[in-house]
């Protein structure tokens, strides 16, 4: 006890935390950032060209600072430097776009349902992220590519993809696919299999045309549980993707990896990594409830917890690699 | 600049905030805050005792202590000191029922709809808090009254009301009714006119007669725009109340109000009310977004806007008074 006087305050905040997301989901809506970007500054000008009523824009602007999305100064309101990168529609790096995953229907939905799915111990709803083909998956590749564009940069660096090894890629549930593609736009002796719905995998091929590296980007559709990866893989990306199933399940995954790589050919699994305490990192330790509302069994792996996997699935070797200043944790096994 | 690598972690944060709050609401329905405030520690045995599988209360338990509700050592959890005074169902200050009107569907409603809002500059919905009878205000007279117990003490408090002076009290949208039950409470000598809709006195009625102040407790059924007040009050409670409304509205009420008291009278509001910025204190600066989704043309208005309402109402003076450690403000107006 520090003697501070009991306060409803985090009760307060947190019962009206959802607000928060709503007011981004709207900022994005009437495209706010990106009239700031544009050098708007007042409400007026701001809500004229958001097409808003200034004194709805002006509050909205208010809120937005107070959650530390905007600063304010003599009634001025301009981007933080990461709105600026993140949120502005011109930028590269927009990821406004994630949030039509993130916030989609069937994933806010489940949260609906999380006081039965606490009750139950996984999700409460049938169809849910691992029916097969649900579109929520082409949403993802879709939304979610710029929020990967910069681990998938440290990624390639990690691997040192610029040395120019001749490598087999395979990549499991690849998504937008932007891991396995930079890898090939960085090493141009890379050659890509990618796994996924074949709903998703138009988008993945998007992405590889888009890079220009089509020609070493192959697909195999359909579930990474059922088809046939070929073998002869130096790596085998795994990417955001044991987080969906229970430890029996990964491990059942990770020996068909293992089965499909070289000698020495290593898996590479990029992950929320929560700490043994499970409750650090913030991100990491958060991204488990999503799953429990979202999965029938999944939830984000410690470092321990994916080292046992590994090493029930038979890679001799297992590591730990932080992708600073991203959120996630790549750990490599090694055949 | 300050140098740091630009960061998506607060748009991530902020997509994914609305899992704060159902986070919250799943837990006060599992009774999660009561099992370990009754010496359940683990996640089997909270999990035992809220009808929970220990998987999911585990997830659950692990994202309360992420977002500072619980803390957790050695796979055992507790309650912070605000969690043990405010989230468990056994104590005098519970305010989990304040969820129920925090997160009316006719609340969260109004967000679903929050660009239409912003564009309008008013809610967009047709059926909104300020419809005559709406049953919200019941929900909020039950469920935040406990939330209130703390600022009505320290408002009793401020007015000095155990010095016993002969009171005659007005309370407008009285609500639960608490503030002035309270004031009557520490003061004998004072007699109570509460105004409201007949459904909400009903409860003010309930608190009234549990503070053994019912026989000077007096009701006034109808809207506090249109009843008769009658006159000669020493103190008109104007709590939570002018926030709903535009300026013009409010000065017609004060109006009314400065009418109705004697002279020397005061009106005495309780408000949340942000600095001139309008972005700081956090709590008070957000709330105008809150009246923005649900209100025509309501929010959190600065002292200097109070002020001026008052003057322009016929009041002499105004001062403002914080109720630490509430995220309220006093403003007196004195006629």
């Amino acid at each position: 006890m520090t003697g501070a006087p009991p306060s409803p305050q985090l009760f307060f905040e947190t019962a009206n935390a959802f607000q928060r997301t709503e007011a981004l989901k709207t900022a994005i809506e009437l495209e706010l950032f990106t009239a700031i970007a544009e050098g708007k500054q007042t409400a007026e000008d701001i809500g004229a060209r958001c097409k808003a009523s200034a004194r709805g824009t002006r509050i909205l602007c208010d809120f937005l600072v107070v959650h530390g999305l905007l600063t304010k100064h003599a009634n001025r309101y301009a981007l933080t430097p990461d709105s600026a990168v993140f949120l502005d529609k011109h930028s590269k790096a927009y990821v406004g776009g994630a949030l039509r995953f993130l916030l989609l229907p069937s994933a806010v939905e489940g949260y609906k349902h999380l006081t039965e799915a606490v009750r139950k111990g996984g999700t409460a709803r049938d169809e849910h992220s691992l029916t097969p083909e649900h579109p929520m998956w082409v949403e993802f590749a879709r939304g979610m590519a710029p929020l990967m564009a910069m681990p998938a940069e440290l990624l390639a660096k990690l691997l040192r993809a610029e040395e120019g090894a001749k490598w087999k890629v395979l990549s499991l549930a690849a998504g937008h696919g932007l891991y396995e593609v930079t890898l090939a736009r960085h090493n141009r002796n890379a050659e890509v299999w990618a796994v996924d719905w074949a709903n998703v995998l138009e988008v993945a091929k998007e992405n590889a045309a888009a890079a220009a590296v089509a020609g070493r980007y192959h697909t195999i559709p359909g579930s990474a549980f059922d088809v046939e990866y070929g073998d002869g893989y130096d790596i085998a990306l795994v990417v955001n993707f044991l987080h969906h199933f229970d430890q029996l399940t990964c491990e059942a995954l990770l020996r068909r990896v293992q089965a499909s790589l070289k000698p020495g050919g290593r898996a590479v699994i990029v992950e929320f990594v929560p700490n043994d305490d499970r409750v650090t990192p913030p991100l990491a330790a958060s991204f488990s409830l999503i799953m429990l509302a979202g999965t029938p069994a999944g939830e984000a792996y410690t470092f321990k917890e994916l080292q046992r996997m590994l090493g029930n699935s038979g890679f001799r070797s297992s590591e730990l690699h932080p992708l600073p200043p991203t959120f996630f944790n790549v750990v490599i096994g090694t055949k």
